[in-house]
């Protein structure tokens, strides 16, 4: 399998957007983690014009826990990305197991969900300076754990 | 100097910001090359409420000539990102003396511009889908670029 990326709670509708197409073109399966900010399902992101929606693959989870309990069950390794963690998402080997997961633009995930986590990792930011937007930042660390599992070869 | 990105003519604000905050965050100057596609100008993006603006390190150009004057003379290599392209991103070697240029959201770059390039590289995709946000696109290759030319480790 590789790489995918589960949502947290996400807050804007924009980057579930984005990164649902970006999903769809990469061969990224994308998890979104229930109660979202916004009102999310297939019919509304499909109203709001989402290009390659019938591409995209992505399965909804009504809960951290639900989601949490399914991950284990699955054999997923889960990969935080968060601010707050000391080690660089680039001294990282990633799996073809991983899922990475990112918090809600408006506040991250709470303790309880990154000690759950099997791995916490940062982007190396310059000192100060702490916040990437939430799409970029999985666009960025995706990238990287798929080239690193070879996640770019089987695309054209 | 670390690798950097140039926008041939932007346009749509929020990708140009939101590629200013990562810049600022990551290190990477930004070009961009005018005229765009909405009012740009530092007063703008203030106004507009860009978080790290002062942190920000870009450069104004008026036109692609002027541009490609410049770097000429910088000697820096322009590296194209075009879904038109037949190399793969992650089949280049980049250097720091890199500066990656994206085209317009709308229509890319003219052809002439495409030939001015240096490299013309893609980033791979599933068969048929063949678009990714700019700003996600360029934050995808410039993380790679970054990786292969050590650009993280000056950061924390």
């Amino acid at each position: 399998m590789p790489v995918e990326i589960a949502l947290y709670q996400p807050d804007i509708a924009l980057n579930t957007g984005t990164l649902l197409r970006l999903g769809a073109c990469l061969d990224v399966r994308i998890h979104v983690i229930h109660p979202t900010g916004f009102h999310f399902s297939r019919a509304a992101m499909k109203r709001s014009g989402l290009d390659y929606l019938e591409y995209a693959d992505f399965v909804e989870h009504n809960s951290f826990a639900q989601f949490d309990d399914w991950r284990r069950q699955a054999g997923k390794r889960l990969v935080l990305l968060t601010t707050k963690a000391s080690q660089s998402a680039y001294d990282v080997a990633f799996t073809p197991e991983d899922i990475l997961l990112l918090g809600r633009e408006s506040a991250g995930v709470p303790q309880g969900v990154a000690e759950t986590a099997d791995l916490r990792i940062r982007i190396p930011m310059r000192e100060g300076l702490r916040s990437i937007n939430v799409s970029l930042s999985a666009t960025l660390i995706i990238g990287e754990a798929k080239r690193q599992t070879d996640g770019f070869k089987t695309l054209t």
